[in-house]
């Protein structure tokens, strides 16, 4: 039998788009003589719907589409992901589920167990968890469909807890004794650069451990902060038999004998090049954000640093060089070569540039503040100004032309916040917020590495924000080839200041470094949307309290 | 046998200060010849932790000032709301408990059931649920022990897939089956204006169906966003006993026998006074975000609008007229009257105000970007430039003098969008982000009943922003009378556009507003932390996808 994946990048609540998408890979399949065609969790509306699940005319606009969709079905059998309503008069309102198609019809509607409710996931916010496990047969095959999680039975819990696993049901036991012959699990498993080979794993200890093969249907696209990296999988007893785009929308047919008799040198999953993923996954991102919010160009500040031009490079591999234009705002305070840097690498891109130097609009500031701040010395205050009027004319251009302003600060300055709020922390989307600075090299590295894009003394220079006469990163900060592991350890794996510091970190280094994390919540409350390429990334998924002592 | 209620004001993770509130009131109980003293939830480190959770430190050191606590119990015993470490090898790594304490020691731990995970909840996140059910024996009395939401099994899903309730377990029913004496409820339920009564039915209901009395011990104070506000109870089978204050910490000793005793006349609730409520809900939230951040004073751009008039009042009373100062930044859009209104209520209110005109400023910028903006007409951009200019200067005197800017928008313009961002939607803490321009006229009303603080015209002059000549809000948007109720049921009630129009509403005008409300979830993205005085306010409570058709 052929079964296909129809991996999509669906938009959030485009049910015309979507349904278009899914009715369109149905009759390609069947025209290629498909049985089967599996898309991917909660397809019909896109993942995540988030509390658009609250409102009943969301979910019946999807109950009416998977009816149409359903009604395509003639021929062909299909496997759509939608939510459903949980019909007991207690409980909540919702199952995520898979609806199984076939003759013009819903045939059956199974229902997800495990439901993620940690980091950026919140599924029993909406979800009641299925407790009734059975299998399609269809054409004489007997076809387990799961959902997602329902495969991450040994999801371990980082925390430090000494816990073997976050569950207690097994969904796979249940469905391993119905005995199918195969199992066909729907996700919309976000991309993480830790997660690669995990899920892989996941997928080949689950085909192994209950032999038979799974057939894994990932989204693929981004929603605002979240990527998902598609990435498809056909799975047997032995390993990979099949891995399909990352990244990209994709469609892939495979006969279900070839799948199940495919030995262990049928694939190699190629080595993880963690950066190059990284990089895929935010050009990726930056152009989801821009084309499911009806936009196509970007603006953003060149101040000849690294973490600008990296962002550029990605914005213009991601929209094109005519969608992508620049403002350099130099200041007194701004060095020769930050100008001529930015330049070089504009014109390296063949992008628009522009120059605004701040001096007199800051004069005029100052001129207006003298008498409230008469007698006090320079200090933050000037510095944030310069970063704020730096803003402001990022953010008339956008008014003015209609380009979205691109933040470019990195997970490291984030962390600790090392940034002007309404300033440089100002955007429509942060590109590099979950890189830390000492990975933000590796990119350069990686855009640079056939020839030189971004110019070298960019890389080279010492980090500096130019906002006082001779001012480098490192007068505040710890070099960051310290403080990124500290960050790492703290943000990531949630490690106390002493388990940090047993690390062989300076214990009062640690210390600092873990209360400016801490008292920056506030800043990072107000910042853009961040790209989440790591396990941990600032944004919805990491909720600490504002207010407190920590 | 003499109970108390010890209804504190918590700061998360400040263990010192807790552990010291705690035993302080144990002594005061044991002084007072009271046997058992009764604490509200997750006491021990402040409700809501969020993340901090999944510190493994951070729950030992809940552990370690709870055995501190329990070796305070000599000839009392106490109930103490923290987290326990959930010994299996599944499942979630936490329970939210309730310690019994006695004998110096702890004697038994008891765990919530039901696990809100809705709106500001997510404690499904943190705790495995409860399955198990025991009493407490002391001193011949049989004590049932409840953790807040375990006692609103009625609790009913508002968003029309007409469930009847939200949960499947009733842990009254397993409770009531072990024939308890008494039933003790600690609680960290945060205020909204329409729950006051709701909450008050949800215990005596209980009350009356189990036929016993329930201790009911809330937290009181505000932890960034939420606002707890106390009122603590004594209910039986009558009805009310007695409430203790609202807004306030209060200790409170109750007789036992008396309370089962005392009949339906003993207590009636006062009548909700809902804006009453709302501005000691708000003076409470102001005042603790500041004292909980180490901070002192505020300061605000004055206006000449009611949104930063009644902004101001309630600051002033919140922190004293001391710690608050205003800026008035007049431009050549402002009108007279806007910098005198603005003025007498400083006056009114004996607080230090500035003036610092924009328009120098405004035209420098103006210069620098003319040649960018060649041959373009004014827009929105100019409108939005003058917003972030008086941004700057508020973040300027925040960032020398170390005031807090609060800011002043109101839910209606929040919800539409009809604000700039890094403008007028910039500061530390948003007062009125929660409340509908309609209820800030009834604010300032309440604020006025005596005597005229809040100068008449700044009520009764038609809304601007003030940002291009002759400009009224409503040359943008409805009225407010028409767009609040729009607003009420599209985010507070999640009804669809068809059914909002079918109350009598425009329909043109209710696709119209629900359009702006989606488009605009990027702003909010990026707006400080909203006090929360409704069931539905923006912020981590309410989750919208940013991107998306919808």
């Amino acid at each position: 039998m052929k079964i296909a994946i129809a991996q999509l990048n669906y938009t959030i609540g485009a049910f015309d788009e979507n349904t278009e998408k899914i009715i369109r890979s149905i009759r390609k399949a069947r025209q290629e003589k498909v049985a089967l065609v599996v898309f991917s969790e909660l397809a019909v509306c896109g993942y995540p719907p988030h509390d658009l699940l609250e409102y009943r005319y969301f979910v019946q606009e999807c109950e009416i589409r998977l009816q149409q969709i359903a009604a395509e079905c003639h021929g062909i059998a299909a496997i759509v992901g939608g939510p459903s309503v949980n019909p007991k008069t207690t409980g909540k309102n919702l199952f995520n589920s898979a609806y199984f198609m076939a003759n013009g019809a819903i045939q059956k509607v199974i229902h997800k167990t495990l439901l993620p409710t940690y980091d950026i996931f919140d599924e029993y916010r909406y979800f009641e968890q299925n407790t009734e496990f059975s299998l399609v047969n269809y054409k004489g095959l007997n076809i387990a469909i799961t959902i997602c999680e329902d495969l991450w039975y040994s999801q371990p819990t980082l925390t430090g807890y000494g816990k073997d696993r976050l569950y207690s049901v097994c969904p796979m036991d249940r469905i391993s004794a119905l005995c199918p012959d195969l199992v066909v699990n729907i996700a919309a498993s976000p991309f993480s650069h830790m997660q690669g080979v995990i899920k892989a794993g996941i997928l080949t200890e689950n085909a192994a451990r209950y032999k038979v093969p799974i057939y894994y249907a990932n989204q693929v696209g981004a929603h605002t902060d979240l990527i998902f990296d598609g990435g498809s999988m056909v799975v047997n007893p032995t390993g990979i038999v099949c891995r399909m785009k990352l990244f990209e929308e994709d469609f892939g047919v495979f006969d279900s004998d070839e799948m199940a008799r495919a030995g262990s040198d049928s694939y190699t999953l190629p080595p993880d090049n963690t950066i190059a993923q990284i990089h895929d996954a935010l050009v990726m991102g930056i152009r989801d954000y821009f084309s499911k919010s009806g936009l196509r160009s970007a603006i953003l500040g060149l101040s000849g640093g690294i973490d600008s031009a990296v962002t550029l490079v990605l914005a213009v591999r991601a929209l094109g060089a005519t969608n992508v234009r620049v403002l350099l705002m130099p200041s007194q305070y701004s060095s020769d070569h930050s100008v001529t840097d930015a330049i070089a690498l504009a014109r390296n891109l063949s992008i628009r540039y522009d120059v605004a130097g701040i001096r007199e609009v800051f004069g005029q500031y100052e001129a207006l503040l003298a008498e409230l701040f008469r007698g006090l010395g320079s200090d933050v205050t000037e510095e944030n100004l310069q970063a704020r009027i730096r803003g402001n004319l990022l953010m008339a251009l956008s008014n003015k032309f209609g380009n979205l302003v691109l933040n470019t600060s990195n997970k490291s300055e984030a962390a600790v916040g090392y940034g002007t709020l309404y300033g440089d922390m100002c955007g429509g989307l942060s590109v590099l917020g979950d890189i830390y600075k000492t990975d933000v090299y590796r990119l350069a590295a990686y855009i640079n590495a056939s020839r030189e894009i971004i110019p070298a003394n960019t890389i080279e220079k010492p980090p500096s924000a130019e906002l006082r006469p001779g001012q480098k990163d490192s007068d505040s900060l710890p070099v960051y080839d310290i403080l990124d592991p500290i960050l790492y350890n703290y943000i990531e794996m949630r490690k106390s200041a002493e388990e940090i510091s047993d690390l062989g970190f300076d214990s009062a280094t640690v210390n600092r470094v873990i209360r400016l994390v801490n008292l920056n919540e506030y800043k990072r409350y107000q910042t853009p949307p961040v790209l989440r390429i790591s396990t941990k990334a600032f944004g919805p998924g990491r909720k600490m309290p504002l207010v407190g002592k920590y």
